[in-house]
């Protein structure tokens, strides 16, 4: 098999935020020939699909400025430095539902967008949901809308495009396998 | 139930390349409050789960320089401007596999990253796949492997996280939940 790695000749950093930072790579392509790749780097982040003992789903309505419209999701949030992503998951689920869980099981970790981000979602599954009394809470250009709802629910926001991202159709999805190997 | 929405007070452009653009926007917060928000313009793109007749996977692997490192996926490709994503899915499964598709559906789309990007994903079903004779080829800057794989070879590939980004791990749980229902 021949090789399809691309080799980096030169980087060059245009950007550095908050949230992410975007450099130009000149690479080398298996052929010799050269290219440049736009790349986005981002500290990867936590979903959480939490289920409430009545088997409803937590979610968060919320503004995306990116899309310029709420979508409703699965409760997530960006790791900090050098942080465990399950410990970040224990971190956003309370700051953003008021929820701790007695049970935290990772389902998946997936690359976003690998054409051009190194962003990573890591999926997790909670049970045995408590309600928090002094809950840490949102940061402070958060606002979110708390639901919970069924999986018929869910499924009718998939269809209506209010449900409308890739980790909460992975999440949704997952709900639906596991009722139809019961 | 009160508003979430973010106004935009001022847009800043960083960043304009072939793939994706970069942009900062002051916004104001529901609490009158303001904060800014980096935000990727992307074209848009699809994702196909190719089936063949022998009920194998279509997939490609593909280095990917934002991961430094090469991974499986779906067949997936950028729309290109004011492009059909239907025409988009019958060229890129072209351009990538060599094949054409007697039948082609939507499965879902989702948005990637809507904390910091608009980059949709359409993902369709195709089948009915026929080798063409003459196909077209990939962009020069594209060197793909092409795989075809069982599904149980795919389920090896996520646990192996050689199978690692959000829309194939959606195709493979999609399949599960087909085998499932059956």
């Amino acid at each position: 098999m021949s090789r399809l790695e691309e080799k980096t000749i030169k980087t060059e950093k245009i950007f550095s935020g908050k949230v992410i930072s975007l450099q130009i790579e000149d690479v080398e392509l298996p052929n010799g020939n050269t290219s440049k790749r736009e790349i986005i780097k981002h500290p990867g982040a936590v979903a959480i699909l939490a289920l409430t003992d009545e088997n409803k789903i937590v979610m968060v309505e919320q503004y995306r400025k990116a899309l310029e419209r709420t979508i409703i999701e699965i409760p997530a949030g960006k790791l900090e430095l050098n942080e465990d992503p399950k410990t970040c998951a224990i971190r956003e689920l309370e700051e953003e539902t008021g929820y701790s869980c007695k049970e935290l099981e990772l389902l998946i970790s997936f690359f976003t967008s690998p054409g051009f981000a190194d962003e990573i979602v890591h999926v997790y599954l909670a049970k045995g949901l408590v309600k928090k009394e002094n809950a840490a809470s949102l940061d402070e250009d958060e606002f979110v809308h708390l639901m919970e709802i069924t999986l018929e629910e869910a499924e009718r926001y998939i269809r209506e495009q209010k449900i409308y991202d890739a980790k909460t159709a992975y999440a949704v999805q997952y709900l639906q396998l596991q009722k139809a190997l019961k």
